[in-house]
């Protein structure tokens, strides 16, 4: 799995998912947020992390009984105890939110054992307790039927698709209040370095414009003022 | 209509639709949790009631002009006024929200008239104003198009699909913050036995993982020692 | 564009889209209401202002670069300069929440303009910053990708579509915590002159199903009782 | 049930669907046409009966085992052998097509019993064969599942929405290659001699529009001479 | 509108839209391919013309009585009166399949004025006899009530979403038995002589592959082997 | 992958997908016919064999350049060199058919290696040229864009989902002119022996049915009398 860095980690705890798909897109990668996927604890703060994955397929009857939780090496239970601390548990439920994806006791176990969040495209059961908890959590929507009734977790940490987006093992899923955004690996550091630089000058934009200053010439900075004023606002700050 | 024992009744305001759910998969039964059917006002605490169903058919407009409410016995104005205290209204609007179940105005004389809650899966109008109400509502999506708009209310308390899930009149509604669930009739007692017991055991778990226990051995308790803890906890706590 | 006169604007504020729906349905409007458009900041207050509308096209990827916005001339920059102070910017973004409709700083630029409120039939990013506003936003659901990932502005104030619902420029739109409903511009008046009417009745009904009466004979007022009654509230409520 | 005379029945057999839509269309009725619901076999020639309709629930799992046909008075099987002659048999299935409505042999008893076609806003299984059968039917799509595992039949010969319809038993269902189309009882004779009339004047439309004359002044005829032409040409083709 | 020229038109007419979308990729346009339109005579043979767009917005009911075609300028009538000869005309009617977007007598008209062929991605009427004609037609499915039902037509030639594909007067529109793929206007010529190319290549892979040859150096042509032999067959085959 | 016998495999070939669906459904298995996947060419005869899969995420651009296939071992080049003679290749496109699985030279070339079907769960580009081919090939619907447009087939024969129904490697994969079916490989031979059995009592009863015998008591055989002429007939018939 692909190092995320300490800095780098840092610097996209303090930018939007808005802006790094900016970033992204000028890039070329225009599908990178994770389509209705939402947050169950917007408060639980930024969530960052390195994608561990866990891919499912539709539940076959007959595999699926309640006991199969008693296999210690179950994939899904396997995913809870052996993801690492830091990363984000990402789970493809093909955009099903019938039944859960997971509930609130292997949530918490992610919680404690210092896993930076949990996703899925379908939906968790117990959603209303793992909204209490401070891990932060992203699905489609609540879903109370236990997981086997749908889904059968079938591979752990290989590529998937998840909210139709392409998640590779290590890239770094970024989630805020808006939602979740994948972030290539190997460009995690460069997009954190711009996305951190464009925060700097939206944040100067937004109070221009609470002052009411007009958005032409100012975003984008077409006007030459504009670059002055920044870079003024910008050392007054000591940003 | 089958009688809902006070007891059973009891039992059901406290354990979650998630619980529910696999009393009723380890039955055979995987398609008994409303599907996109929302919770109004979370906090109005949990519904149980018996089905007190209304079906609804696509509105043909010359037989749904404003006046059709003039008259008493209209299937939704009926329903309202007759829906036994402590059931549940559950009405099949063949999942279309684009225009109302009912609004503000019948869902608080149904409150008032003491019942347990109602249920579409279509939409309320006057969602804020329910929303404030101390019944439990739940829907899909807001909607103030007045229901004849779509709907035409055909018939009470015959069997239904509602979210995709069979109701038959009499059968236990159960929601709670996540959602509603539906028991057949025959088997809510049973079911409320095991899904209390099964909530011991989950929360002497969530406290057990909460101290910073793995789930290995203890959920499912494959292990003895998850059995003796169990026991001792149970003990303890006195439940 | 029409002109909404004050009072229009002011009765507007004091009715629900509800109420509103109601009185265009029994003119054969059924189809007012914008499907699936929810509001960002309820607590915003009432919504009421003149369409003025921006319809967009899917991008096309070779005219739709990161550089596009330091034209001046930018249909939805343009849009966001010139809608007029009172009115309501409406964007027809074809129900397609994959990409933003726009985001934080054109929002707050059109708070500071003295708009009414904005409206799309997909998604807005940064919509937790648009949800902290005191201008009242409607959406499908959020979205973090830029516009023109998915999204063209081709032209300004022309008749769109907007969550299914046809807009005239000029035509009234309202919001409130429900939604949002269009009214043709030409029964503005009358239609906000009946909505408060019927306001003050279903005021009392909702005081008198509060008080535990039934709604046969009440809602519709179908007995005399109910009209003796509710001209006795008025005159004591001074309404 | 409402009689369908002999006249009538004759004249819907040579009216498509498309002129009846706009017959309904000029009485308010806008939502006649099934949606999302074709014919198999489209050269079985018109369809034109009363509805008998048949009702379904989503199916529970222990109400449903394969034995359940084993009775006789299952109302999917009461359906088949008690649909009158000259009716059309059609299914509420909740536009769900991921089981079957029905199969083969059923559908081919219903064609022994000079039924006068079958439809539903599900799928049959055995498609191909019923493709082969003299009787017009009509569905979403193909569904080899066996009807009870989606769908358990309730009730025969109630109100039911099909394909987003409303169909009162009795009411006048007309099919075509095109799709399928529900007359209210009490206006099918006035609709069917309309649309006989609508039919000579498009066809003489269609001739003039074959050899190149501009549709405008033509359809509609605003112009006289239309009215003039089409009235010799009704007369040399004494229609 | 831009100048389609014969040499390109005629070489559009030999390509398939699969080739076209694969030259079209590799310029960074991936979604010129109209999704869910589907041909209703797909042996009227291949389509090829400039895009003639018509724009819909949703029906509101008080504008769109049936008397609006004695309308001579109404946009849907003017658009097949006045688009021209070898044009295509091109619908959005926003992908809601529920009404017609034209019908028998109006395509009839433009087959006979030389038009192209027509698309929408909603659905026509009449469709059967539509099939019938040698006019190459696009929809998504068969939809019998007349357009006014659901469509109001509101502009010409305007820049318009069709089947998700943006579409600007003048662009080529091209549809095969597979569907409809639009070329921006200035880039025709060069996509139309790369396809032309392609064809022949993909033309000699089919018949190696047919004849038992291993697609792996073959297609794409990473062996020196293969463009050996593929000189050899184009001199043999003179093309 | 387990060993389809030919015995089993000959039987499969005379069997409906409709009559093995009840098979499943038997043992309670559910959900092993694919959803919304359509044959292309119907006459191509039955498809039995044994599923080789593929699986595919959302294509993320930079990874997914037209030279990816210059790549000897790229999984799709890979799976269509590499799928048995006897086999099914089926592909789990994530029920995306915004842009193809496979186009006609893959397909061709399966075919001339010997394989028994093709099947996707999105859709194929040159579809007219596979529906003429004599290999059965079953998606969603046509596609023309480039595969790599929007999906990256990532793993060959691991267990996938298609058309919403789970698929293990050497499970049989069966198609016939309505659909797709996958049984599951252990059960291949009782599920193949039984549906043999089953058509012919099904053939009797069509016969019967055919003659103008009431169902009831004949199917299911609820009758001592259906049994008895059952009897007769398959000794007639020698069957």
């Amino acid at each position: 799995m692909s190092k995320l860095s300490a800095p780098t980690r840092d610097k996209l705890k303090t930018v939007s998912t808005a802006t790094l798909t900016t970033c992204l897109f000028k890039r070329g990668l225009r599908n990178q947020f994770l389509q209705d996927v939402h947050p169950l604890n917007p408060a639980a703060g930024p969530m960052v992390g390195e994608a561990y994955t866990l891919r499912t397929i539709p539940a076959r009857e007959d595999l699926n009984p309640i006991t199969v939780f008693q296999d210690r090496g179950h994939p899904q239970r396997k995913a809870v105890e052996e993801c690492p601390p830091g990363a984000v548990l990402i789970i493809d439920s093909r955009k099903d939110a019938r039944a859960a994806s997971a509930g609130g006791i292997l949530v918490t176990r992610l919680m404690k054992r210092g896993v930076a969040g949990i996703v899925t495209d379908g939906g968790f059961r117990d959603s209303p307790e793992i909204a209490a908890l401070a891990l932060p959590a992203y699905h489609q929507r609540p879903s109370a039927p236990t997981n086997i009734t749908r889904h059968q977790a079938i591979e752990i940490n290989v590529p998937i698709g998840c909210g139709d987006v392409p998640v590779f093992p290590g890239d770094v899923v970024v989630g805020d209040a808006e939602g979740v955004v994948v972030i290539p690996a190997g460009i995690a550091d460069e997009i954190a370095a711009e996305a951190a630089e464009m925060t700097v000058f939206e944040d100067f934009v937004t109070e221009q414009v609470q002052q009411g200053r007009s958005i032409l010439g100012l975003y984008p900075a077409t006007e030459e003022r504009t670059r002055t004023d920044f870079a003024a606002w910008r050392k007054a700050k000591g940003r």
